[in-house]
């Protein structure tokens, strides 16, 4: 019996579209009214979660969708997961939401064992996390402690602040705040507040107008698809790439304490690298004297069969600290080296310290992957995927192109001849009731939950072959 | 029947310390086991937080304190709040829980709703609302919107992004990434993130060792106690500051797109400013096209009185921009002018845009203080907790200094005469039962939740009265 068989019996078996376009006119009307009270121009449609289950998604107008796209790649157990439904109505859940403490003054009592029932999931070689509230604000949190370890490091720990930084850091000047750089990689995305919006590159529109931090941008490889067909130029690429990293730390105008990569570029393209090229930025890192941070925000939580798409990579020694979010609902950055806890307190510090109900719901998650051998069947769900978007590719290789995640459950993607092309597919995809998101200009990424098995891809299967065909 | 004795019942009549100090021996060990893998240097003792009831904390130990900090000034109604427990037992907060919304792209059917009761309790000329995840990022995401309308100004909000626009933003460098700033004030507190601890100015901690903007610190009033007996001085003071920011605007390297102040400057002090400074500063924002950001995240919710601090002042026109988190535990921007939307999607944007399940609980609380008339309350228990602190402020005005905060409900503050007896001061008021913060060098700030009535002020007073005689 799957997954979802037991769980969630009451599934829908395929999709049921009762409207003539997606939002119908009930939704239209709804987004109309909602626009008065929050920007709704982003809103695909509106969605009914309380009738969502599983793996369907329920809109406004009735209409039920096969979701390949899961909240931006942020519902780990489908809609209305019951395991999830008990853990939100536990005593724990409720007092977490009426109590919430600041974590960091007045921990309570329970809190040691949801942290430990956390760290159980941590990717190899990580032993401690720091709780965030965002992607974006685990990020920038990562960055406080690298920069935090760059400066303690060179000052030395056990000396105090001199009076020319305290006074310095107060008019926002060096030597108290100094100058440091993260650096990032084209087409990569990290956030998009200030230090993180810095190292988004993606596209302009998450970082026009905004003042940013002048850090450097490397280039992250460009491969040729298929892998195998192409393995003598995609190692020049890792080496050319590489090369870059390695020049911007020898010639950057001030030091570069941290290196930030996502183990596949999500919104950037779902864009590879090899365990080569990871470990080359590993040995970079090292040699110069910089941490490694994995963004794993989006890639995390299993989404690729693995619990951590790094772990993949074998990059040794580990990196120095993993960022998460998404999927896992908590956010926050896992970290190995007790040198990264700041050497004074209160310097990674604020109200809350994270917030408790979500490292609960985490650990929850974490432990339903685990017992319920969810990375089995999700790459099992994804090999049998892959298989038959291969099949798909060779009939129309026009619109199916560079096919990539390969191995990486269903953490796939494609790409459309043309920016036109992919809205149409999207749009044709969500009326013949499967949605799907795009990222960067042409690509089309498959996100959908852990437990998507064959029955639901086969079903994406068909209707991709429906609509491929009217492209 | 006061609110206390009808939703808190069983709420105890006086502290009760059990153990020789707080933290106690269990809680000691607690704290030591926690601290590997958690950050507990901050932690002043482990809060057993379902069992504590309304105005009390019970730690580790089942000492029952009396709680006057309430998390940072965040708990709203009191520990275990029945009337936020049905909120929080509600199957729209289960569902939000188990599917978290990206609310940009796939609103719920019942967010509208949601929002809209959480707009009603909007400051004055205040019509719209963003969602953000904690202060620091609501103080953040505000800036954004600040940033995008000044350069839509200049750029004109039809005109899409140049070409190089494009391309220099993705290398952070101008025009796309333009030099701006946001000015703030000395000992202002607005966050610990990178934007917004360019904005902080109260302690170096905050700050140290982190990249920052460069961007301008003006001066807030520094006023000579008690406010009567000193207007002049007090008046020339505002001149003073007044034309301090104006200065800035004249001369700063890059145009300043903001201001940011709180109404109240809370962790650098519990500095208070006049009607006349906050319209100054309005003014010159006017005169120099800059936005007014009025940060209410410790102020707000009614925890001076009245339900946004700056309303108190009448600056008109309103500001610009409101934000808050805290005691709203939701946080967010309030904000009126309609060109505060950026002026194409996806510029204000992320995955979650804000926390359904935090938005619900905010309009909760918020809906609750105005049904059951919670600020004419703490307003009395203030006038009366106030008036016991003058009387012992002349009992002992070396220890009691600088009382602030009259007519304020119970956001009140004094000095102690320095940092070590402020410590000394602190401990001896959590073993005698009363959990206190401080704030700023030598500041001590009463910070109780707002169903803190007169017989909790009474057992403030006592205790304080107890210790004072011990410094």
């Amino acid at each position: 019996m799957s997954y979802t068989d037991k769980f969630f019996p009451e599934e829908p078996s395929a999709p049921k579209i009762v409207t003539d376009s997606i939002p119908g006119p009930k939704g239209q009307n709804a987004i109309k009214s909602l626009n008065e009270v929050f920007d709704a121009r982003c809103v695909y449609f509106l969605a009914d979660y309380r009738k969502s289950i599983g793996n369907y998604i329920v809109d406004a107008d009735g209409n039920t969708l096969l979701d390949c796209y899961a909240q931006i790649a942020s519902i780990p157990l489908g809609y209305n997961n019951p395991e999830l439904i008990k853990v939100a109505k536990s005593d724990e859940m409720v007092s977490a939401i009426v109590n919430r403490a600041a974590l960091g003054n007045f921990t309570g009592v329970e809190f040691e064992n949801i942290q430990r029932s956390l760290l159980k999931y941590a990717p190899k070689g990580q032993k401690y996390v720091w709780n965030a509230l965002s992607g974006a604000d685990a990020n920038e949190l990562a960055f406080k402690a690298v920069f935090f370890n760059y400066q303690s490091t060179k000052r030395g720990f056990e000396k105090p602040f001199s009076a020319e930084e305290e006074q310095s850091c107060m008019e926002n000047q060096a030597p108290g705040n100094p100058e440091l750089a993260i650096l990032s990689f084209g087409r990569a995305f990290h956030g998009r507040l200030f230090a993180s919006g810095s190292v988004t590159r993606s596209k302009p529109v998450h970082k026009m107008d905004m003042p940013s931090f002048k850090w450097p941008k490397a280039e992250f490889p460009s491969y040729k698809y298929p892998l195998e067909a192409n393995e003598e130029f995609n190692k020049k690429e890792d080496e050319r790439c590489l090369s870059i990293v390695e020049e911007y730390f020898k010639t950057w105008h001030c030091p570069i304490a941290g290196v930030i990569v996502e183990p596949i570029q999500s919104e950037g393209g779902d864009n590879h690298a090899s365990a080569v090229f990871f470990q080359g930025l590993r040995d970079i890192t090292l040699k110069y004297g910089a941490k490694l941070i994995i963004d794993e925000v989006q890639t995390g939580c299993g989404a690729t069969g693995i619990m951590w798409e790094h772990e993949r990579y074998n990059i040794t020694p580990p990196p120095d600290l993993v960022t998460f979010s998404k999927k896992m609902q908590s956010a926050g950055y896992f970290f190995n080296d007790q040198k990264l806890i700041p050497n004074m307190p209160y310097r990674q510090f604020n109200t809350w310290c994270g917030d408790e109900k979500l490292v609960m719901l985490a650990a929850a998650i974490c432990k339903e992957i685990q017992e319920k051998n969810l990375l089995t069947s999700i790459k099992e769900t994804g090999d049998f995927l892959y298989q038959k978007l291969e099949d798909l590719q060779k009939q129309y290789p026009d619109f199916l192109k560079n096919l990539r995640g390969k191995g990486k459950a269903c953490f796939i993607a494609f790409d459309m001849p043309s920016s036109e092309k992919r809205t149409e597919f999207l749009n044709k995809m969500r009326i013949s009731g499967v949605n799907i998101g795009g990222c960067a200009e042409v690509g089309v990424r498959l996100r959908p939950t852990l437990v998507f098995e064959k029955k639901h891809a086969q079903i994406l299967v068909d209707i991709l072959q429906k609509v491929l065909a009217t492209l």
